[in-house]
């Protein structure tokens, strides 16, 4: 099964995609960046086509996507959402099977402790995957920290399905 | 020139359409609802489905979208604002002119009153577009509420431009 992870943004989009049939195996990580002189609405267009030639090139079996918090004086929450409204709609129409995680499900899945920081949850990435070294930049390594976290739940439960 | 006025939700996003040449003569309004058996991303498709129709059928000039803030517990801006990054994608392919505005200053711009409670402000959407009774449901006379606190600002002064 083809897992493609997303750490959602509308300035950085994370993308990770991994096989795991073949032992999730790498297929492919990187960003989506928009500039910052575009406004909103065009930079929300450069995401959703930006996904599409991701979707249409890797033909992801499942989708994993990183849930949104809000937390007091946390400005850019509703920015952020509103890109990972485009980019679920967006996921929906080439795939079906959608699922989210908390970031600390993340955490716990990765490493056993729900509140592990950056450092250590870069370590667990490059290790269980057998990378030479930490994919950059961070948000792609947080994007294959989703669909390693998808990865080992049974997708017949369909447990955190959006 | 045409405005459409958008009040944006996942449940239920209220729409206004008014002819500024005509003064203020009401195109259409209404709402779009989605189903709440329906998963969020597949409400997220029917709403951009459903707006594609009204842009395809009335081709605004302009559009104008209410503003989201978040406030302490309230747990539901996050999917609202979900769906708002899809009305803006939506609107941004058919309309490159996308305005929004904070409930405060629809209010004054309709009542003189950035505080107007929910009758005020349908009394003077009522009253200011020549209807016979207050246009129902109560989201799609927020959405003509926008679009006439949009009709009242010199759209090339680009005030309020997304």
């Amino acid at each position: 099964m083809r897992i493609l992870g997303i750490d959602p943004g509308y300035g950085i989009v994370g993308f990770g995609i991994i096989d795991t049939d073949r032992n999730n195996e790498v297929v492919d990580f990187g960003v989506i960046e928009t500039p910052k002189e575009d406004t909103l609405p065009v930079r929300l267009m450069r995401i959703e086509e930006a996904l599409r030639v991701l979707f249409e090139r890797y033909r992801p079996d499942e989708v994993a996507v990183e849930e949104l918090f809000y937390f007091h004086n946390q400005t850019t929450v509703i920015p952020v959402a509103e890109a990972r409204g485009v980019i679920i709609l967006t996921a929906q129409k080439y795939c079906e099977r959608l699922f989210e995680y908390t970031p600390m499900q993340i955490k716990q899945a990765l490493t056993g402790n729900g509140r592990a920081d950056k450092k250590q949850m870069q370590f667990m990435v490059k290790a269980v995957l057998g990378l030479e070294k930490i994919p950059k930049p961070d948000d792609a390594a947080d994007a294959l920290a989703v669909a390693l976290c998808h990865s080992q739940i049974n997708p017949t439960l369909n447990v955190n399905r959006i």
